[in-house]
């Protein structure tokens, strides 16, 4: 049994992002954390029409692991098909982004979000919109720079101290949220230059898969 | 050129419905109005899976339309791929259920939902804080009937009225939404049942289409 | 039977303004769409008393033309007597401030606001508050010109790319409404200024006028 | 120099119940407190043309007393006129609907209000949605009474305890609001049979009006 | 190292409740959970004045414990010192009322919460105010029980299923919450009982706690 | 019996700072005015535990004054210990956070406020989380000064002055708070500094104290 982390892009590159990401936790997680990708995917999830058109396929592989998941993570911010799995699957299910403000929910009273594309707000403002969570929010600015781009660590870098700090400045955030899966190797960097909490959504959606598999056992 | 009110579902006997319940404004409308359906997707849409899962076929219907299209209507009260057509296309659309609540809006001060089934209220409570109108819902409450049991009159009418006096009553609605588009004949008669306005999702819609075909000519 | 706008201030300029910017929508409305302004009136609605002050006169004219009105369209960005006259008519009543929040929220997720007068923000606070659609605010910015100021066409227009592109980059409003009845004229450069959908509010209520004329078809 | 509480109806009746109501509070007021009611409007404000209606006077009436007064009490619990008046007056301006709900919020977490009419109900939700405090509202029911009912003391009261433990016991009220500043006579023995705080809203707005003129000190 | 669970009221009942209730999840958790109780404190939290008063004892014992802790959570459904203690400590601190909140907002739509007192409730309201997640509250119910009461297993299971009942059939809840630390034995039974998932707050907020000691590697 | 203003800090200059800012109040009150402070409670309320610290002390002095007191009024900008003591006491209880809100809410539609430290920003959103009036918040900014900093009367007067224009011109604030009540000496020459209404919280509260004290009376 192992938490499954099914990022639904078909990018080694981010996959392995995220494996590295959330590495260090697995010493203390009581189950294997496997990372994955989907086939056939786009490389980047960065349209509404890529996020409704994972769904199936996530299903489809999460429907194949369901007899050896202990927990379900479906890694891309915009949490594509969480709702679906929840539906499907008996085993708990998180998604990145929704993990990502609960956590950051802990750590702050006004979250701030660092967005790849200007595409990518209207989005994240649905979701959190039907979170229920809109007065957390303190703001949520994109860095212009699409899925392919992060790679570039010194732009996206310098992208990433100056939104971030706009958002604490001007925005008023105490704690901030990457906004993508692919930003998983700036994170503590970006809260040492910052001064301010800064959750990576990965590693805040594993955290809470491991919590899960913990509360599961109460349910035996 | 058309306006194109596609139900993502592959149900003849619900397009028909919706066909008799827009026919009285085609007399009113600038262009035809043409309604279809999909094929190979599920008779009703009851989950969120199915949700998702018509999202690509719809853009791919869509696309084919796309130049005789005057404007798009997605027939389903869950507005599958909404969001995603709207990224598409060059042309006004609207979905059935944001289109009522935004009608609702406009003729009452708080709108009930009449749900087919409990699974449905969650999916609309998402819709709704992501349209962030929480504060205009009196409520929304299931029939405890599927698609399929729509076509029982007596049954399906007993329960309108049941769940809308419901509403009206315990939960200060004073307006209310038929939250299927399944359920185009009761409108008319459950308004006057109950003394309030009734909001048939599809019409609403066609409403919403018309209207803006009429506003597209000011872009010309 | 036509669709009566009526602007109640007693500006000509104002009304012609508007007759102008709704010319194009005639061909694809199955009723005649008649202008007109109150007399007796201020020019131009400045204040919350001139704003209540309407009301009776507008309820008078609207009464005489009840018989012959399709639907009735309220063309001031504060929709004086809209509840009024709802209640007193029972023909769709349309204000273009409601119609323009409720179009700009299919057109993008966060509507920004462009006002006349800094007067004239905390009037549109209390309305959106009471449509409940302040999670979908950007922001409302005046322009500081009062309804006279608005004939100069290059101070109107360089103050709207001004204030509209602040909305757009500081307050992250991804559609803009015009929110006076006397801007008819710039709603299209201003788009293809900004590269945002702008809502110009009396187009926005005549054609949600036009869509309810054929919506009132399936009640006969 | 005097509080003034102009009742914007033209009941007598009405008013002296207001009198009656706020007598016990002139010795603790530092300026007197005059009680009066226009002439011409409406015996009782039951629609929202009344309420815009009655603005022109109010205003006219309060121009009139603007050199004499230490502070205006608008009584009537659609608050008309609030804004314009204050835009008007260089006094401090109170409604009493505005004042009772604030008041509320200072003796409970939810308040519960007990309206008149159900036609009340919408108008209250829009000045609540406005206000910004929806949130705060635990329910708002109606008695199915007239102003012109309210002097029926026991069909008043034995309404006003059913309504009232309805909005304590089903929708989690714990303070109530009388909805009418027709209900004066009732506060007391209402608070007393449902074990809640009742507030009285001419009452309420007395109490902040007395305050505010001491405040007034302050600007010298 | 280990997760301290604190419990602020003296109860050694409600403590070995609460240890009982998290013992099986210690197999996953990477270090031991300790369950402990405060001296001197009331021996059950059920006013504002209780809330606050534990703060300081909390605070002071925390302290004692900061070197030793990989984690705090505060047992108690009040949050007594929840922002304190995070400005306080260096360690991640858990409530359990925020923690079972966050858990059941990914377990359902809207989640009802069955307090112990009617007193209980305007305090959760403020939270939950303060949480900004209102559109997310079904409703809460009292059971009218005290901290005391809750030992009686055959009363408070009846009560806790009529509550729960009313909760999900009246007020739409799709999860709940047991609203106070006292209440652990009731999970499981309730949750079959009523066919909805059930959070028990110190279980949601150990969870919490083992993932939030995970993501902790990830600072190393 | 006296209004009891109760300062929660040691700090003797911050109480005369209160007695000044109400004194030309009194010739306006009924009942004599008093201010004090405690003693062993921290100089300036700066932290959560702070705020936590004081509620013992607090409740224990007004019980102490409860029968010669007509109202309370907390004098901390946190309102610490503001539902325990409504709990405690059958006296009218105010704190100064909670009246300088509801006061500012009467004289513009969204309020700025002025806050000490950026420690003290998120406490403040909590409690108008709480209070359910986040619609109304235009933006709460820091001063960056501690209470000790206050007393420099230049650097604090050109730090508001600062802040204040950007809650007005950035964040659409039409009327200000001083958010803490160490501030009272700046109220009058900000107002007319910046052209908008100012509000002193100890003033706000001693204002709606005032009027409680009266309102009373109909308890009789």
């Amino acid at each position: 049994m192992s938490i499954h982390i099914i990022n639904p892009n078909s990018s080694r590159t981010v996959t392995d992002g995220i494996d590295a990401a959330i590495d260090p936790m697995r010493t203390a997680s009581s189950v294997p954390i496997l990372c994955s990708h989907l086939h056939g995917t786009p490389p980047g999830i960065e349209t509404q029409a890529h996020v409704d058109g994972v769904v199936a396929p996530l299903l489809a592989r999460a429907a194949e692991l369901e007899d050896e998941a202990s927990a379900f993570v479906i890694a891309c911010f915009s949490d594509p098909g969480l709702a679906a799995l929840r539906e499907q699957s008996a085993k708990p299910v998180l998604g990145i982004a929704e993990s990502a403000v609960l956590t950051a929910m802990t750590l702050g009273q006004r979250f701030g979000i660092l967005s790849i594309l200007p595409t990518s707000v209207p989005r994240h403002m649905r979701f959190l919109g039907a979170m229920g969570v809109m007065d957390r929010l303190a703001g949520d600015l994109p860095l212009n720079l699409g899925v392919a781009d992060l790679g570039d660590e010194g732009r996206t870098f310098a992208r990433q101290k100056e939104v971030g700090a706009r958002l604490r400045d001007s925005h008023g955030a105490d704690v901030l949220i990457l906004g993508c899966a692919g930003m998983t190797a700036y994170r503590k960097r970006l809260s040492e230059a910052l001064g301010l909490p800064v959750v990576e959504p990965c590693q805040a959606a594993a955290a809470m898969a491991i919590g899960r598999v913990a509360l599961a056992k109460t349910d035996v």
